[in-house]
């Protein structure tokens, strides 16, 4: 259910030349919203995401419109796909009436390709006829953005603050070039939240930047970070809830709703992983500090060889081991223990006794925890992966073509 | 052909319990050598890698025997590992009339399991038998240290030092959780490079630092830093050459013989990495520094993206360019080509025009090279990868059964 005030929707326009399916949607509100983005650290920056962060800039933090598309980056498309990005935002603007920097854009697909304007045109002006005549829906939307996922992915929570009903409406996708590592996530993948919340937007950055260091910058399918990685919420201010403040009852009910709305994206992203038949959490405790959680938690989760031993539900730990122990921490690897779901099987630094069919059991289930407990400290971290599956190699090793 | 004084073989003992092959071998100087011993990184290390370390530190850096196994890599074994391990030495010791200081010991394969002792006991019999009768076989010994290596890779050199003929001969294996990092190489990968060369240990040290930084420490498979990890150098001074100093002509010849032979079998290794069809040769040149040039060759080099595509003879040039921006370090993308094999793909941070037909003709042969250049700097590094094929998921999704 979208928040009051916002308006979603997906069209096919073409981009994608041999794939029937939407490829450009629009994410709307009636009123201008103060605005939160959160964009790839990858050096290499897709047009898209530069000309958005001129945006935000340009507009301080407001917006009313967020306009992406699958089937190409426009990434690595030198001044042209700058040119061609801008036009986007003026498009909208100009069919909507507002103003181009109260648009945003994100783009998704091959690298190094010009979009196909005549295409895109087309695509923005099927868009704004669907917002003028009021029409929204949230699964059309929800597939226009998807490159090689296989399923829509959106989550929402409705709760209470100060007696207001306040909506969290997230929409991500992944699925491939997934490691996210969004300054102030690693993937293309993007997520948009929209939400009726009032808060000002130091609030709100606070509240979105806690919620993506727990759910979508943990998130690995295999270690590459995207180029076009594109967080943006949008608040409209429509549910007139006294205005939340940090440290505040509200504040916490808010993040906590926006944790688990982006915490559940982050899974169903790590689920549908390109050829993922499972996800699979790691989880590092006991450390001696946060960064040697998470730097633990993200080497074994980025590991080819665990990931090719959960495809394979072997429960070989030495591989989760030897990973956990190049990731460069310092630990005790002689009282460290790892859990395969609720089964010990490495014991201060030993092979444990374990029932292996009970563990292959274990490994056969859609979603798998492995727990990694280094007994040294109070830390801990987890990290969102999947299993490393043939169609993994199949997708890639023909995805341009 | 092995330098004098030396005598190698290998022979099966059954630590593999289904797989007909060698599986122990011995490599045994006539007289003590200068010993360089290079280790892995991994916070986690092996029982016989602690042995080795503890053993050339008693001995003051010399050894005359090396006893390698594969089907088992004792790690993660605790106490019993490292009596296991120890037992080995103590036994090749006796058997040879040796010191067990002398002896030197590395194993491959599973880890978290105890080496069968009765098995490993018998293979030292056999091998002493065979060093007793003056027996050697190159082919035999290099067999024995293959795990999912599909060849033997021996590599020698011939030079002359002073007029006196000087020998390097390697051996070494892959070909998964490869990625040496060498203290002082990524993968379990040995390394045993014997010569009769005469030299102190420190030029010898400085020579193999040198050849271990431009080849085992420039392979990665899969990213993953073995426990196991072990380069060993035994030098048995018998060419009687003028002892070598460092920066001398004769250092200059050595160390060049000896990069040749750690290059060679490094390449040798990453062509036969797990599942591979091809080697892949990532070059990042004119960068603005050594560390730079490294580190996107390395970022590169383990991205599954760009190995997917270089298994599907893909030119998709994009996620090199991603792959690149995302390795932390500094460069400006628009002023960087990219060329596959010898075709400009990349030109400037824009898409080049270049014939997809011949490009997949380059990226179907059995070495392919990839040259970033950065125009920053003078800098250059090279990383010896594979591509990433159905056969790597199948060899380790089953690995362990």
């Amino acid at each position: 259910m979208l928040p009051k005030g916002f308006l979603v929707n997906g069209v096919k326009c073409g981009i994608y030349k041999n794939r029937d399916k939407n490829d450009i949607a629009i994410f709307c509100s009636d009123t201008l919203c103060a605005c939160v983005g959160m964009f790839t650290s990858n050096l290499v920056k897709a047009a898209p995401v530069l000309v958005s962060m001129k945006n935000l800039k340009k507009s301080a933090d407001t917006a009313k419109v967020i306009i992406a598309n699958s089937g190409g980056a426009n990434c690595s498309t030198g001044k042209r796909g700058m040119v061609d990005a801008a036009f986007e935002c003026s498009l909208v603007a100009e069919e909507l009436g507002i103003r181009p920097e109260e648009t945003l854009v994100a783009s998704t697909g091959v690298i190094g390709q010009f979009l196909p304007m005549v295409n895109v045109i087309m695509g923005i002006d099927k868009l704004a006829l669907k917002v003028m005549a009021g029409r929204s829906d949230e699964l059309a939307a929800a597939r226009a953005i998807m490159t090689t996922d296989t399923k829509p992915k959106i989550v929402s929570k409705k709760i209470f603050v100060g007696g207001k009903p306040v909506v969290v409406w997230g929409v991500s996708k992944g699925s491939g070039m997934m490691h996210p590592a969004l300054k102030a996530p690693h993937a293309t993948m993007f997520a948009f939240i929209l939400t009726d919340v009032l808060a000002d937007r130091d609030v709100l950055r606070a509240s979105l930047e806690g919620a993506v260091e727990k759910s979508f910058n943990r998130v690995s399918v295999d270690g590459d970070t995207s180029t076009n990685d594109t967080v943006l919420m949008l608040a409209n201010g429509v549910a007139a809830n006294e205005k939340i403040k940090k440290g505040t009852p509200g504040y916490k009910k808010f993040s906590r709703a926006l944790e688990y709305v982006c915490v559940e994206l982050a899974r169903m992203m790590a689920a549908d992983g390109e050829g993922a038949t499972k996800l699979v959490e790691i989880k590092v405790k006991n450390a001696s500090n946060a960064a040697a959680a998470k730097k633990i938690a993200e080497t074994v989760a980025t590991s080819p060889l665990v990931k090719t031993a959960m495809f394979g539900n072997d429960a070989n730990w030495g591989r989760i081991i030897a990973a956990a122990g190049r990731a460069g921490v310092k630990f005790n690897p002689d009282r460290t223990d790892i859990f395969i779901g609720n089964i010990l099987v490495f014991r201060n630094g030993m092979p444990a006794v374990f029932s292996e069919p009970e563990a292959k059991k274990i490994l056969q289930r859609k979603v798998v925890g492995i727990t990694i407990d280094l007994k040294q400290g109070k830390s801990e971290d987890t990290y969102y992966t999947c299993d490393f599956s043939f169609d993994y190699v199949k997708i890639n090793a023909s995805y341009r073509s």
